[in-house]
């Protein structure tokens, strides 16, 4: 029995991680996956000259990383039209949102975000103690009016939000998120979550030079710039806000290479507009597997599509351990009704043939399981 | 003024940094440094077989890290003779030491450490909250005793202690070593840096598979393995408590890259020995520099020496604003009496060439200032 002493608060919480990868997967299937279509990566990968940067600071890996990410943080200033002093860069939205909770939860401090939105966001709040008041989707869309209404009924302090949605794909467009955030009290903060942004229509999104004074808004190198194994996220948000990032971040955590890689990515405009066309054929692409199997999509503008199985969440299941099973990784949302639906990301062709010859196998014996 | 609710303790946390980059020095100087000696980076960089691995990663990149770190850990295990349970891997010995601050220290505790010893630890328990009890280093060494009586005097919850020791590079025996954990309370934690150990003696660290209950050793690819910029640090210790880390570390916080580059440098034992070599005539030339210009030196068992300038604080302050001058990135130890010093990490030949151009000019111009 150990005696070492705990917080009271870590003793209280579950031994539980937000995502099993599908590394352990396939280390317990004893195989890897055919197709690995559940993570949102980017199949297409980052631009070549992210590639050819990361490959040049392998020699130089020996060097700490810059702390203040300097040059990423002011190559994206330019991008976003903000100062680089509305920015922090970190280990991935992940990293930051950890922070962000960190900066803000007390034990017992309330914080609304959507009945199965993202789960990392849950992690983080509950490490710090924080009461989730967790309102349902409307729609298959993250509800603004009852994410207001539970933030002002509790009094909440934060307040989550990702446009467009995960794992739904779905968005509201810039006016209806703006007119959320000017109804928001200033009291309450917005984790505004754009992981998805550069697949979106422009409408989507408000436009990026927009900082208020309760709002951080996180974007990624994960998703659109192909990314996701470097670890590059970043929040921007008024000084003030920043300033207290600074206060207890990990400044020496960032990886030199991912930093080298993250900026020639962001100059790499064409890689990225080629990127948007391969997801949007190949969204499209599964949107016709889908229905030429009499299934419903979600119409999304992310680099995913959600499929509505047409049934209870163990039909879907069923439907997801079977793809599972024949070695395409996909993954589902986990709560109802939005776990009638499988979440499959966008693929190669190769990936999506595959999909498109199992997906009938796998929904006859889903089918023959469940009745 | 802002209305945003941050948490009681982050508004009393101070905007400060354990470290100030050199890149930052480097754009306000305006040059970039000619050698870069400050940060007990490794010149000799990675192994080739690293950096091969870090570079086939590149186009992977797109790929999520396995956040189990299951090969990392695995091949570790072999290494260390402990089983994969016992360790978990986190951005750098900087991330897994904030997260242990935040597994013990809750606002008021108390947790002792030696008065100039690691920065970023002290970073980490102050941003939870905690109470530093700082005991004075003995002869330039961490006080065993001191610290002992310190934990016992204050009840503390956690105590570090890094050995080797930076900033002065001294080290107590194993033997020392364990009469100290065997004498520590059981309720309280011991945060055992063993950062610079690939470059210590044998007889400098209680051997690798030697777990207590109440003792968790960091290790890190940083140093001996030349990846500090790959920001791969390990914690090896009890079951029970490696399974804290995992109820609040960032799971998804890993660079792909950096794991497969650790990897490959793990298997390379050729590559750290003649690293070894290198870094031990690296500081044997250090050494000598510094008696040539009538200095003195602390007996070092890392990759750095510490070079005693013979006076107070602020000759050696004077003497290290001139190495700068001068283009050489170089550090000092933060507190009295161990300031008296400058701390030169090792570097290539030609860097240490120009330490002795330099160092008469420096001593000369730090003399005629400081009278």
């Amino acid at each position: 029995m150990t005696e070492i002493r705990y917080t009271k608060l870590l003793e209280t919480l579950p031994a539980t991680v937000p995502f099993v990868g599908p590394e352990t997967q396939e280390r317990a299937r004893g195989e890897i996956f055919s197709a690995r279509l559940g993570a949102n990566e980017s199949v297409f990968g980052p631009s070549p000259k992210a590639i050819a940067a990361m490959v040049q600071s392998a020699s130089d890996i020996w060097k700490y990383g810059d702390p203040t990410s300097h040059d990423l943080r002011n190559a994206l200033s330019a991008r976003l039209g903000v100062c680089s002093e509305n920015i922090v860069i970190g280990e991935g939205i992940d990293g930051l949102l950890g922070y962000l909770a960190r900066m803000l939860v007390e034990e017992g401090d309330t914080v609304v975000t959507s009945d199965g939105a993202y789960p990392t966001f849950n992690y983080h709040v509950a490490g710090f103690g924080g009461r989730l008041i967790k309102v349902p989707y409307k729609q298959d869309h993250e509800d603004l009016d009852a994410l207001l209404q539970a933030v002002k009924e509790h009094d909440a302090k934060l307040v989550y939000l990702a446009n467009p949605d995960n794992p739904m794909g779905t968005y509201h467009d810039a006016t209806a998120i703006e007119a959320f955030i000017e109804a928001l009290p200033k009291t309450c903060l917005l984790a505004f979550d754009e992981a998805y942004v550069e697949f979106a229509p422009e409408e989507a999104s408000p436009k990026s030079d927009k900082i208020w004074p309760n709002v951080v808004r996180f974007r990624t190198f994960s998703k659109g710039y192909g990314m996701a194994g470097a670890r590059v996220g970043y929040a921007f948000a008024p000084r003030d806000i920043i300033r207290e990032f600074e206060k207890i971040r990990n400044h020496f955590g960032m990886n030199r290479a991912a930093q080298a890689g993250a900026l020639a990515a962001l100059e790499d405009n064409e890689w990225l507009h080629a990127v948007r066309k391969n997801v949007s054929k190949a969204r499209d692409r599964i949107g016709e597997i889908a229905r030429n199997n009499g299934l419903d999509v979600i119409s999304s503008a992310t680099n995913f599509v959600t499929i509505d199985c047409g049934r209870e969440g163990a039909f879907a299941k069923a439907v997801l351990d079977q793809l599972i099973s024949h070695g395409i990784f996909v993954r589902m949302p986990f709560v109802a009704p939005q776990n009638r639906c499988i979440r499959v990301s966008v693929g190669t062709e190769k990936d999506l043939d595959l999909f498109e010859t199992v997906l009938p196998q796998a929904l006859a014996t889903a089918r023959s399981e469940q009745g």
